[in-house]
């Protein structure tokens, strides 16, 4: 039973020695080639396919289901996968409760439980595009300033497991139902995170140089129409009329290895706001979504332990360490650590579907 | 005396009738259009140009300087004038210590002062790179929610006078004397702030829709080499030493007009932190610059209100309203208003060089 099957066809760019870049998508393990499909198949990146639009997506989704015996297929571990798109705005959201919840316990221990606004509305802010890239690229451990006169590499350095969201058709106002007529896919993230930078530099404008060194994302974009749509959890206070209705939630089981031992599972279907709600809120205000902007859900944390989508979460901010396989103990990451963060879905067809994976070893 | 002369040479896209872009500089109250210098003038944008590099950039600036009596020469107020380049990231600091210090005593009473890192390192943030739009762009009142159980258009617009700094040179770990290195010039920055909207969604992670609809920049890139380099002012506690030397401070004199009021003076060259430390913090982590990245300087505010760089603080958070020449009083922006931020600076070659203006109006 593959996780890969023609109910996914998940597109991704890919190389082979020549090093030139081409279009395809994955089934089973290997790669189906689309090149000779032409038009914007024939292209470096996923952008001018990601801009023609839902019908489109859907009609030469159909062209390649029907088309897939025919295909040039390519081994996958004969194959480099690249960045499958290029990122316009990237956009991180803080739309797990749990999540949430553990870290105000966790970092303001005096004034613990969600922030004013936080069932009002999905809270985000936003990230740097230049340094999102593919799973597999190394995650050089970022400098700077810990506090009060130190400065060095982050002894805290952390993961923040997260489903994202990118956007193919631009959009302003975007109404929670239109939902589909602009998300392209669907990725895996890893919001690499450095805990002692961001408690120095948080005040008051949030999140910067904590966040901007790396976000790492999976290299096959799902397409959203090969997930199954399932009701979004009850909401209360009833959100503002644009949050409405909320949109689908999707079903999405992550899985997160720290160096082969699986460490937690969390679980995305218990998110508080839906990527419907997350989209109309980003343009709301009259701002606009481009061809190839990312926004990513937030950290997916379950209730339990076992379903933290951080390590600050996993291990109490580093107070109660976790062992792994081999008996080492971890509480924050080490060089050499790779994290690999993967996960399948319900899938429209019924079957569960695969979104591969996401990984990164830290480097010095 | 004009402020447009052979010392300045900003850089613009604009166009015609046809509406095709073409590069040109602004040489008193004409355009020198570079189209037939070939190469990366036939472009429709400034991006091809800034990433030839710092040694590149002067030797065309010495060849447009010799050669601008023969440039074909069209009048300013025969073209229309372009969003000058490409955005990649935008990025946003918080360097007035008049402004911080404002900000902290108006918006948090119970909790004035800087905040705690404000002086060991310049905070600042990402912004939205798809919402920068250039001089004379309508700005549209955003809506939003504006407290628990209120939404609706913001009801406290705001503006913020900026200088900003585009990135030529890509880079990492960019040192603070590398500066002229990887700035090709500069503009001036109005980032239209919400701020009803901002203080309620602005924890933990800081602004997001209260600045993400629109941030309005001038049309002409002053290149960095046309400005007159000044000590910087002193900094205590010293800074650690990846933000050293401190790098050049920029005389730049903003005027800040309300409806044909002139409401304010920012004196840019009183920032604390400097735009070569505002890049090598930036960099620091291992994050990279692209060609086209923006990061803009931080509201500008002098000690004095009428040095005021937002309206915020020209009116005490609303509650000193302004007088307008036409006799009118105002505290937040209302439909209709324009506010336009223009400024002068010392030049190189000994006089002021202008960086001509950045306006904009609201509307509904």
């Amino acid at each position: 039973m593959t996780l890969f099957g023609l109910d996914n066809l998940p597109y991704g760019v890919f190389s082979v020695k020549s090093g030139v870049r081409r279009i395809g998508v994955r089934f089973g393990d290997a790669v189906l080639d689309l090149t000779h499909l032409g038009g914007v198949f024939q292209q470096p990146t996923l952008n001018p396919l990601m801009s023609l639009g839902h019908p489109r997506w859907a009609e030469l989704r159909a062209q390649i289901t029907e088309q897939a015996p025919d295909l040039p297929r390519i081994p996958l571990d004969t194959v480099s996968l690249h960045l499958p798109f290029d990122v316009a705005d990237y956009t991180d959201f803080y739309s797990s409760e749990h999540h949430a919840t553990n870290v105000s316990r966790i970092l303001r221990p005096n004034n613990p439980g969600l922030p004013p606004a936080w069932k009002r509305l999905p809270i985000g802010y936003h990230g740097r595009s230049a340094t999102v890239v593919v799973s597999g690229t190394p995650v050089e451990r970022p400098h700077g300033q810990l506090g009060v006169d130190v400065f060095g590499p982050s002894e805290r350095l952390d993961i923040e497991a997260e489903v994202g969201f990118v956007v193919g058709t631009p959009g302003r106002r975007i109404a929670t139902g239109d939902f589909a007529e602009h998300v392209f896919g669907v990725v895996l993230v890893n919001d690499w995170s450095a805990r002692d930078i961001q408690a120095f530099e948080n005040q008051p404008l949030g999140p910067f140089l904590s966040k901007s060194f790396a976000t790492s994302v999976s290299p096959w974009v799902v397409p959203l129409d090969a997930f199954a749509s399932l009701a979004a959890p009850a909401q209360d206070p009833r959100p503002q009329p644009y949050l409405l209705p909320p949109g689908p939630a999707l079903d999405v089981d992550l899985r997160v290895e720290w160096n082969d031992t699986e460490v937690s599972n969390p679980p995305y279907a218990q998110m508080y706001w839906t990527a419907a709600q997350q989209l109309a809120h980003l343009t709301v205000n009259g701002a606009s979504v481009r061809t190839g902007d990312l926004y990513a859900s937030g950290t997916v944390s379950g209730p339990a332990r076992e379903q933290a989508g951080s390590f600050l979460e996993l291990t109490s901010n580093g107070e109660q360490p976790v062992k792994l396989a081999d008996g080492a103990e971890r509480s924050f990451l080490l060089d050499g650590d790779t994290v690999t963060i993967s996960a399948t879905a319900a899938g429209a067809g019924g079957a569960r579907i695969g979104l591969g994976e996401v990984t990164g070893t830290v480097c010095p």
